[in-house]
């Protein structure tokens, strides 16, 4: 049994705290300072207003500002359950209780550009801390949230530069239904997790853009989702600075995985669907998709100044990534989503 | 311009005749034995039966009774476009006319027991013809027919043993949507054809087996699709005899970008929802699915006695294929498919 404090009761943040009741730890799970109308449906026994289910009554719901310094101060698990805007209040909340967890885990994905780079949470987070996190755990792999909640088997990865880490979260939240893998490479893994919703918007385009019968055709995501973990491959060795040990996590839970679930569900996959229709990036998040924040066009943008100056310098291969390029046009070009399928490498 | 006979008017040899008669080739249509009615309808000028779509004019429709020595004698490229039940028509018709093309290619997937050992039709082929055939080229890949014969965009893998064998198939067929990558791992690729309708059958269970909202939970499909990716390399490296050159093609359009296409359409994933709903093979085969062939379960039953002697004997790890063992025990012993998440390895 562990304290488990976790930051951020929006919807993954939330689905995590079931399995870890289940599992009979002991639970927060603390809203950030958008989400005090979530803690108080919590609180009044009220579903959970996203997840759309209820939580067990063991879970305890704690609202940002009820937030002790002791609880976290005390906590043996810490998970920044937040997406990217949050992260900085949920570091400025550990900083202020000089919070030191056994582990630290984090479920925000995204990709920050600094110093010339392309950095995960992995690396950006210990440099927002001040100080190394040997105890950081990666999650990837495929988890809707609300499945997660509602009990529904999975499989996903746990990573962590020290993988003892990894196994002793592991040890904490696996269940019958939501199983744990572990690894080391916890780079690779924020990383295919935050590029598979920039490369999910390029292959759910195809969703749209060839109707067929009453659906659409089957053959141009196949492609392109293939197409998009090779390039996960790609993009994560880069990101890491060495290639994985093959095949690697790209081509696991974490990439290939994770995208499977990815296309066909969620914002990315709806501003994709939308850009196949032919429309323009800026039109869509003007439009039907305004002031709805979508995780991989942000990670798009970190992206591609680095990206397109290791393409130039050799680091990258420009011929190799296809999609990402096509992708990367629709973003900062605010051009319509085309990839020629001749442009796929031979 | 080259000559092109296809042995086989059922879906995916007619579907092929559009790609290579779009290329200018001369491309001639056999019918099977049994695509009499195929034949009928083509020279009649109607749509294919199967296909649901019209075959353009320069494509020559030939009944299995009015093809000529001659024109196998001589064509430059023959393609064996049945199924497996076909082989051995296909096989008579090239030994009657002691056909020696420049390359013979081979839609035809399965996998068959032989002296203890599991044989792709790479190498059943040959001993059929009575030779080796340099020239044999394997395709894979991401391609449902009827979306092939309207020209919807896809990318699959021309595989031979001798690599500019492949090239030259594909500089007659390749067009600016069916694009066409090359590979000499014909045995890898023809091992991960057929692999992926038995694997399919697993995936797909998950289908029907957790019903949410109006459809179903996506986590559980996704989990078993990168689960059924992963072995199928480990299945395609064992047939082979010896490892891929990683990550190999288990994780490109052979095998992963194939499976993915083939996980929610086709006799094979159709079989799977049923058993995800509870019923057992025997009870589906003689139901709803009565006198249907399920390559999948053919591929299984090949499969099984070899794969479980090695198992015992430490060439397969049997803790690394819990899918695939789930699966041989529905078409083995007929029980209901269960697959246990907490099989799934660590």
């Amino acid at each position: 049994m562990s304290r488990i404090v976790i930051l951020g009761a929006g919807v993954m943040g939330s689905a995590l705290a079931v399995p870890a009741a289940d599992q009979g730890n002991e639970v927060v799970l603390v809203g950030s300072p958008l989400d005090d109308h979530i803690i108080a449906a919590l609180k009044a026994g009220c579903e959970h207003p996203t997840l759309r289910c209820r939580l067990a009554d063991s879970i305890k719901p704690v609202s940002n500002a009820a937030l002790t310094v002791e609880q976290l101060a005390t906590a043996d698990t810490i998970v920044i359950g937040v997406s990217s805007p949050g992260i900085d209040w949920a570091v400025g909340r550990l900083l202020d209780a000089n919070a030191n967890p056994s582990i630290l885990t984090l479920v925000t994905k995204g990709l920050v550009a600094a110093e010339g780079k392309v950095l995960t949470y992995a690396d950006v987070l210990p440099r927002k801390m001040g100080r190394a996190l040997p105890q950081l755990v990666g999650i990837g792999g495929p988890c809707i949230a609300r499945e997660l909640a509602l009990g529904y088997p999975t499989r996903v990865t746990y990573a962590s530069a020290d993988i003892a880490s990894a196994k002793r979260l592991r040890d904490q939240l696996q269940s019958q239904s939501y199983r744990i893998q572990v690894s080391d490479d916890v780079v690779g893994v924020e990383a295919c997790a935050a590029l598979k919703n920039f490369l999910c918007i390029g292959v759910s385009a195809m969703m749209s853009a060839h109707a067929l019968d009453e659906s659409h055709a089957k053959n141009p995501v196949a492609a392109l989702y293939n197409q998009a973990v090779l390039e996960l491959a790609l993009l994560s060795d880069w990101i890491r600075g060495q290639p994985a040990h093959s095949p690697g996590v790209a081509f696991d839970l974490a990439g290939m995985g994770d995208l499977h679930v990815t296309v066909g569900g969620g914002r990315n996959s709806r501003l994709g669907q939308h850009l196949g229709e032919g429309h323009s990036l800026q039109k869509i998040l003007t439009g039907s998709m305004q002031g709805i924040t979508v995780e991989g066009v942000d990670t798009g943008r970190q992206l591609g100044e680095a990206l397109r100056r290791a393409c130039q310098t050799g680091k990258l291969a420009a011929g190799s990534l296809p999609l990402t390029l096509a992708i990367l046009d629709c973003i900062e070009q605010n051009v319509a989503f085309a990839l020629d399928f001749t442009r796929l490498p031979g």
